[in-house]
């Protein structure tokens, strides 16, 4: 039971999440700039998109890249993982289409939230399916970045209600947060793969 | 002849077969919760398309993962299978626009049974094509379980017609029934991987 | 350079070449038996592009088994059978809107005829990469198969045009034909397959 | 941490980019072959698409299999390169949509500017990863056909607000000059591949 099978899906996965939002950009009618202009928040919507899809893909790629033995568990974690992603573009597409209002930027919040809590799970079903010494368990163990990012993204949805603003710039910042994976595990992975490799 | 491209391929089409009902989940117009009310049904629709999907592609990671021989006999097997899983969502999204009318969900208890029926016409396969002491044949002969979900999900077809709502309470439970593999091939699975690895 | 990212990019268009149909079966309107009527050509057109597919992958799985050697010559030539094959959906579904008229049978033939010309033009591709005394180069030489497929297509394309429905079932059987990968080849995989594993 | 997730990710973004575009090509209504007519400027865009898919996915390719090592900076700028290559189906419509209007056609220009903008980063991450001795390294440091095209492009851009045609002719063109990877990787990888396997 190896977990090439388990990557292999989860990628397909995410191909089709990060990609479903261009299927919506159709050719605008007209041949002006000013014809893109109606197509500008669906782009941007894309963009976002792509981004938190981008973001949570690098950091399941580290993850898994760490990650030595794998169980039923370990399966149904990853796709209650990958069911939450999937709802991202609905989201997105939600607040971009109503301008920020916001009770779709709230529950943009609260989809961002269970996207956090359930990599958060499969990070624990993980630890649990190795032993105390392994690399990924030794690593990573503390987890306070999800910790965080939670807090902040159930505030934000608070904060939505009075200032959507504010709270769609506390979701860009925390993009940002997980643009680069946890840096002990790159650390540790790059370590171990000039071993392997050189 | 390897079977990583048969995990790969499936893979694929699991991914796109679980991901279709969310290009349907189209943004709502208006801004307050109530406008995401006339999206439950496709909502629920697209979590029970998602479980089932998880649901068949952990058992067929499990009866690949036993897996050491395959030839041509077991990649129509297997794209037999997914014929009948790619039918699931046109027939759950079915059920969900006429809120559980007779013959819908008598419908869609024979796409279930389709489903299970070529699932275990797969193993069938894959066990003609190991020898009777391999590790697949060992631990998966019965296949009990493939035969009473068919003989659960035929009654509940029928049952369809008085009372279809009992009908979906038994596709749900089923479900459930399947949510962990064959214990067996777990357990079989989990040991043989500590001695690979560890 | 191996193979397996030249298996891996088919996978996924064959995938999603496979399952663009039922993007397009949406639930019926109505709750009888008969409300799925109207669904009956789409759904035969979704078996058919299904079946081709299935017995292209088949086909063009078997031929990467026995491949060692690839080049940039061997991905263009697989890009363009890919690509032809991308086009077989769209030729399945003019026929079956149009009840199998001529112009539509007819070219749907064509369709055909270019996808196994660009599959034999793949393999003559991958012999020359290989050594003469190369498995694939031994047992796959003759291409008699892809010949007389290649003259039967282009003979009910003709035949179109005064009785669409004969140019039909010669597609139909011909489908068949290709459904066994070739005999040789399955075999010389099978021994290979026993000595490599076992 | 190896590369193989990082391909397979690429191949299922590259194979839904690329076959995007069929699922805009509904069947026509009519049974002569006029009334694929009104269908060839999509099927011009769709054969162009591809090609420009096609021509990248070869290089992408090529490049990964030169790769020894990869870091979270290597993801992303993959990454990168993805999006821009993601838009290039919604700029080839909207050009051909337009009969090739200026706006669209140079808006064209500056999206393949962008791919080819961004797949000159990856390589120059790629390179910074592995050390000055590296295959990788050795034989694709000078990237002058990247900076030749991307002045090509830009050029183009500008002059299709005189000359679409021309600025077209240019696109076309320089998709043939890519058509092949470089030469010195291509030779590079085929001596090692007969070292490695033969």
């Amino acid at each position: 039971m190896n977990k090439s099978r388990l990557e292999a899906f989860s990628d397909g996965l995410f191909a089709v999440v990060i990609t479903i939002m261009v299927l919506e950009m159709d050719a605008p009618v007209g041949t002006s700039f000013t014809s893109l202009k109606p197509l500008l928040p669906i782009f941007l919507s894309y963009l976002l998109s792509f981004v938190y899809g981008a973001v949570f893909w690098v950091n399941h790629h580290h993850l898994l890249a760490a990650t030595r033995r794998i169980n039923a568990s370990v399966l149904w974690a990853n796709l209650n993982f990958l069911f939450w992603l999937s709802l991202i573009p609905f989201f997105t597409s939600w607040v971009d289409e109503n301008h920020a209002a916001s009770i779709p930027v709230a529950a943009y919040g609260i989809a961002l939230f269970m996207v956090v809590a359930s990599y958060r799970l499969l990070e624990t079903v993980l630890f649990r399916a190795h032993n105390a010494d392994a690399l990924i368990v030794r690593i990573l163990r503390p987890g306070r970045r999800e910790k965080i990012t939670m807090i902040a993204f159930i505030t934000a949805a608070v904060l939505a209600f009075a200032h959507p603003y504010i709270a769609m710039t506390i979701y860009i910042i925390f993009a940002g947060v997980w643009v680069m994976p946890a840096r002990a595990l790159e650390k540790a992975l790059t370590d171990k793969d000039i071993c392997e490799i050189e």
